[in-house]
């Protein structure tokens, strides 16, 4: 199990998330890639701590929507898609290998990446991007109970592997998706926080919103660096996943 | 003798420029990078183009002035130069190659252009981002009476390659350098601009605005390509560079 | 009846539309306001333009969406929708009243407007912006059957006037919708646009896909003045317009 | 003597400044407008706050320039220069007016404001901008021993008001200009600048670098509130003005 956070989120003088705190503790850092956060500038700093870390890089790339800070679907075409995907995927993945980093997946961010999870259009255009590119990447999506049908479209669309990713701090439904945030008991204590993260490691499972035990395969934990109480939690789910 | 061309600088569902006429015409493009025009659609159609007719691809990165063309200086730190620079180059870089064409140079555009030729603080600039960039990319620049201080600076920074320009259309001062576009003459006929062509091929030479002859060694000269007559020009210049 | 027309909508060093030809034919001038297209200079350029010809000039706010044009929808929140509107608005109309031209009305742009007629949530924000407003302006929109219903949200909104506008060049449909852009017929020749606005000024009727006469009251036509083909159609209607 | 502050700088998902902590300390708020900083969301937040506490309202107008927060120069030709404030200013106007605000003052922001003070062509430019719009407002510019020749300029500008602002905390050279940030002694502690707003209120002179006493004619003090160390500096600068 690995921890990804995202980050570079900062754009010129404006400052967002605790990147120099989070990124010791982390093992995939989803960097910004302009288009609703990140910066040139930001990027490359955040690619140089990434390295000086040892942490595996994504790309997170957005809805061109900066003062939407990428959290509002928009109605791009699927060439506009595929496009805007390439364009920000080519100038992390060139600005990394600069830094000596090697970029290893895509996570697309804030409405894009629910968008790609509801929608097959767009996440079809997302695997036609990841598949169009001229190096294999892995897709980063949430871990379902759709993980074999999401797998085989990527399989049809050439797209090699795919990162489910499961949230450590979020209450899931019967159905094993995410309870809505503006649901009670949406977002998970501390303490409840940290049980998810043991029952995800030990028994690949987690307890629904009713009680229900679902199972629920992750290869990655989503964690958020904000402030610095998400940063104690970090640490924290880190002690978890490297004792086991 | 080559043919480089600014092309890609549509926007969104702004046209400009006759790419698909001028395309076939010439040795290289010049494609814009998104911060002073070419969105992803619009660079992804101009890679393809590129790579239907083998033409060689540059970078066209630029000041992020997108409302200004890049044709307005700005007063980038260091820092932002070479970030921004870095950017733009891997976007292209990586879209490229996922059309299979190869990103052979960088040509800054506009503003950014003539800041580079104007002042050794931002030719260093550019040069450092060409010098960080993970592969060995060339920098096309102007050719003037300083060729050998450039490329002395060039191979100081650990830059490969330097593709020397000259203008087809423009009438040049005594000194070598472009006469003002706010100065009579500064833009030749067609006859005039063929006969300095000629010229360029067979002497290394171009005609000052006063009549005197200075060498002037060009790899390759830059041709427009906003309007049909443009494209005629271009058409008239190739086949004298195939003549050579 | 009146004729309105979309203009401004240059950006830059990019030119659309023959804005310069379409005023002097046209009673309203709907005028970018920077977001999907019409920086500050082009914006100043046609209220000149419009104060020349005396034309009335309405802003035409668009969703934050350059790239796209404001074509493509977008998710916004109430808060976000009414104070994108606001601003583009204001700002219309300061650079309006500096140019001794009075701001007379708002039509949204592009995916806004179409978001505006389908959905009553996007409506709703659209009226509250303009009620909002700190003087009464007029909301310019499409004229179909539900005309008496949007007349009774704009009063209970507290917007005081509605302008219906008809499409002069396009087919509508049985229940007096407009037929999608997809469909077979969708847009006119010359010769039907010409009948369909003779019709709409004599009878108030259009004749639908299927034949039928369908009663449409509309105080002004959208006419498009993108190339020389359509400001010739705008010429010919506006003849038939000054005739009735 | 007034207190002026720049507020509303933040920016869709990125916070800056301490906003609502300073409003209640200040007489006047500069508030962005877009271009360097400063939301739709944001302006119409900030210009509710500043009517809540009876604030007096400026335009804060930039270069376009957001990801460098408008702190770079940027080569603006005239019509751009006087269009680009023309926007500016009308949008918070036309959005204050909504808010039962009136627009007061320009004060242009960061680097325009620094290229106004040391070049006296953007002066004219903003001086222009100002006598264009559609009803008067005055110009914040920094108090310097050429208060005169700058009066003489706005009055033959045409622009009525002119309202000259020192600096709490920034040390003055000999020349009565700003000791520049990268100079030792450039910014004052809390008590030399306590010190300073109280020579300034007193006897209208502050002390230089090197211990002269030179006359200073402010109307208003700039102060910044990006954290709560610059809030409580607010708060006895505040304390001291109302004393006096």
């Amino acid at each position: 199990m690995r921890l990804n956070c995202d980050l570079g989120e900062s754009y010129g003088s404006w400052t967002m998330g605790l990147d120099a705190e989070v990124m010791p503790h982390i093992h995939q850092a989803n960097v910004a890639c302009g288009f609703h956060g990140g910066d040139p500038v930001t990027i490359r700093k955040t690619l140089r701590l990434a390295a000086a870390h040892g942490v595996s890089v994504g790309a997170h790339p957005a809805y061109p929507d900066l003062v939407g800070f990428g959290r509002r679907s928009m109605a791009l075409s699927r060439d506009e898609l595929v496009a805007t995907l390439l364009y920000q995927v080519a100038a992390l993945d060139g600005m990394a290998a600069s830094e000596k980093v090697q970029l290893d997946y895509v996570k697309p961010h804030g409405a894009l990446y629910n968008d790609m999870m509801a929608d097959s259009e767009v996440r079809a255009g997302v695997l036609e991007a990841i598949a169009c590119y001229h190096r294999p990447l892995q897709l980063m999506l949430l871990a379902t109970p759709n993980a074999d049908a999401h797998r085989a479209e990527a399989a049809a669309a050439g797209v090699a592997g795919l990162l489910f990713e499961a949230f450590a701090d979020r209450c899931y439904d019967d159905s094993g998706a995410l309870l809505s945030r503006r649901k009670p008991g949406a977002v998970h204590s501390r303490e409840r926080t940290l049980e998810q993260v043991r029952q995800l490691i030990s028994e690949g499972t987690v307890t629904s919103v009713s009680g229900e035990r679902l199972p629920l395969a992750a290869d990655t934990l989503c964690v958020h660096g904000d402030n610095i109480e998400g940063v104690r939690a970090i640490e924290a789910i880190r002690a978890i996943v490297d004792e086991a």
